[in-house]
């Protein structure tokens, strides 16, 4: 078992890493957590693949359990959707040493853990991410969030859960285009903190996006929630140096909601906008060029939507400005020295940045 | 300049307890916020008496306001207050720096406090609670929340204010009912932690009530709000000690609920609900006669609604078992041992303590 510890004072958890871990969820919740009822809220796909297993799990553990399975995908991540899961709460009777365990992707966290810090003002929650990209960044840092009609991920709290579990082996039910999303956040932590992990990506890419070695696979994620959780212990609530884990998403950002985030995945928008940041570092003097071939050579390994192409410098530069607010001072982007070294720097946007560098980091 | 320091480590924060400090609100609250926006949530009534002297006070100290007015009352305590006014903070350009300033009486901060936790995951608040209700109970310890149709104050949050302004001179726009209802706390926190406040209260009960001599209101405020912050300051998240505060209100959260919320208000229900716990700690043999006695005379001198005396003795036990889930070991009671002392006991309900009980303590 490899155990990741996020360490922040009394709101302390760990984060347990081990293959056919979901099958013992039941097993591993009960050491951390003494409550009699628990609710398990997931998607609809994600309970025909794992729902059943969970609850019998968490039953022989001596839990009481429901499920509440939400429609897959984004639109779930609502207002409604968390009105749904409360209702559902009190109709069980969950009282405020209750549970709810959130089993699936990002979305299913982002709901799930913020319904958990509303209901009854916070009851106890545990997280079994079943995509990679759950799995090594936003099932990590106690994000949590829906989206409001007007924008994405307005509505949330900072709420950390109780323990994660992550269970590899799920990866192998993910689509292709699912894994590629995740090793999105895979090389953005590598980038921004670990030459190291770098490296291991670089020489077992196929292995990785494969998901093919269960062994190596488990050490990357750990290595990745380690990442994180060094950064959100320092800035539990972002005040600062977590921005840095927002490498490659301010321009990711843009062209996700010009995509309506229909179009694009994140991890896709994020190694766009990776090699644009790539690319900004380069010509600000602050990457060397050989550094940044060796970035952009990895980064030319993430197929391309025929989407991204399709996106207007000029629109882009429009999105990232009214998604940020600039200031007089210029925005906060997170650009590299070296791989495993990020920096936040303000920088006054101008149509070049864009307009120039979308051109060349197409690849 | 009186002032109550609530010690959270960094969540702490001061409440400022003057006469006419709304007159200069903007002034006391810079001194906190460094926020360019602020968007003042209030009630109608309430925007009518104080909301344009607020904001110009905010406008004059650098801020840049608007204001959301809420319809006056409990049903307010909604998901669609909170998701209206999220959208008016989207629409006004509020950014994780900006600031809520909530308004008014409990429901006002109930639900602003809310909003600001929630809002891009928790942006500043600061409470300007304007009933004896609000001041001396509801705008101390972070309590946030709404009702659900299915149940009162299930959604919520703990979130604390960075500063609290409290001006008494605005008990003087308060009707009777209200201020009786302010009353019911002040004596509460009198008998669970302070009998020289006791003292206080039963000498100088007319000028208290009728909010006639401000010094001493603002005195007895400041020492409410020390008594709660003391308890809070120990138990933030309600595990257990904090639990004295919920003295009267077993019994008073049901006639409430069978009330419906409308026929009575909060005070009310738990001036009923004090008569009740007083009864039941003599009886238990925990509170020497002499002291409930006395505790009654002065409990007699709240005026009580006919609807208080329709209630059944068996709906009442029915509401207060449904409410709090009575578990094996029995529902746990606040309970006196003297004037100024508390002790919470695990006690199996049964219907004659209702019965008798109820019929006992009608004045």
């Amino acid at each position: 078992m490899n155990t990741v510890r996020v360490r922040l004072g009394d709101r302390s958890y760990p984060i347990y890493i081990q293959n056919e871990s979901i099958l013992e969820s039941g097993r591993w919740i009960r050491k951390r957590i003494r409550s009699e009822d628990v609710l398990v809220v997931t998607d609809r796909r994600v309970a025909g693949l794992y729902g059943e297993t969970v609850r019998m799990s968490l039953e022989s553990a001596g839990f009481r359990t429901a499920l509440f399975a939400l429609r897959a995908g984004e639109h779930s991540k609502s207002l409604k959707s968390v009105s749904k899961i409360h209702t559902r709460l009190i109709q069980f009777g969950m009282q405020r040493d209750g549970l709810i365990v959130a089993l699936g992707g990002g979305v299913i966290g982002d709901v799930a853990g913020f319904v958990a810090s509303t209901y009854m003002r916070g009851i106890p929650f545990v997280q079994i991410p079943t995509t990679l990209l759950a799995q090594v960044d936003s099932s990590v840092g106690g994000k949590t969030g829906i989206n409001h009609p007007l924008g994405k991920n307005l509505i949330g709290s900072f709420y950390q859960p109780n323990c994660v579990l992550i269970d590899p082996d799920t990866l192998t039910t993910l689509d292709e285009r699912e894994r590629y999303s995740g090793m999105a956040e895979v090389v953005k932590s590598a980038l921004i903190a670990d030459d190291r992990l770098f490296k291991v990506i670089e020489t077992h890419w196929d292995d990785l996006v494969n998901a093919a070695d269960n062994g190596l696979l488990t050490n990357v994620i750990a290595r990745c929630c380690r990442i994180k959780a060094d950064v959100v212990e320092k800035d539990e609530t972002e005040q600062g140096l977590r921005r840095i884990l927002n490498f490659g998403h301010t321009l990711g950002h843009a062209i996700e909601a010009l995509g309506r985030f229909r179009q694009l995945k994140h991890g896709e928008a994020v190694a766009a906008g990776m090699r644009w940041a790539v690319w900004l570092s380069r010509r600000k003097g602050l990457l060397a060029e050989k550094e940044s071939e060796r970035i952009l050579a990895l980064l030319e390994r993430f197929p391309v939507p025929e989407t991204v192409r399709r996106f207007k410098p000029g629109d882009i530069l429009e999105k990232i400005r009214l998604d940020k607010k600039q200031t007089v001072g210029g925005l906060h982007l997170v650009l590299l020295t070296r791989i495993g070294k990020a920096v936040v720097i303000k920088v006054k946007m101008e149509p070049w940045m864009i307009e120039q560098g979308w051109a060349d980091v197409q690849p």
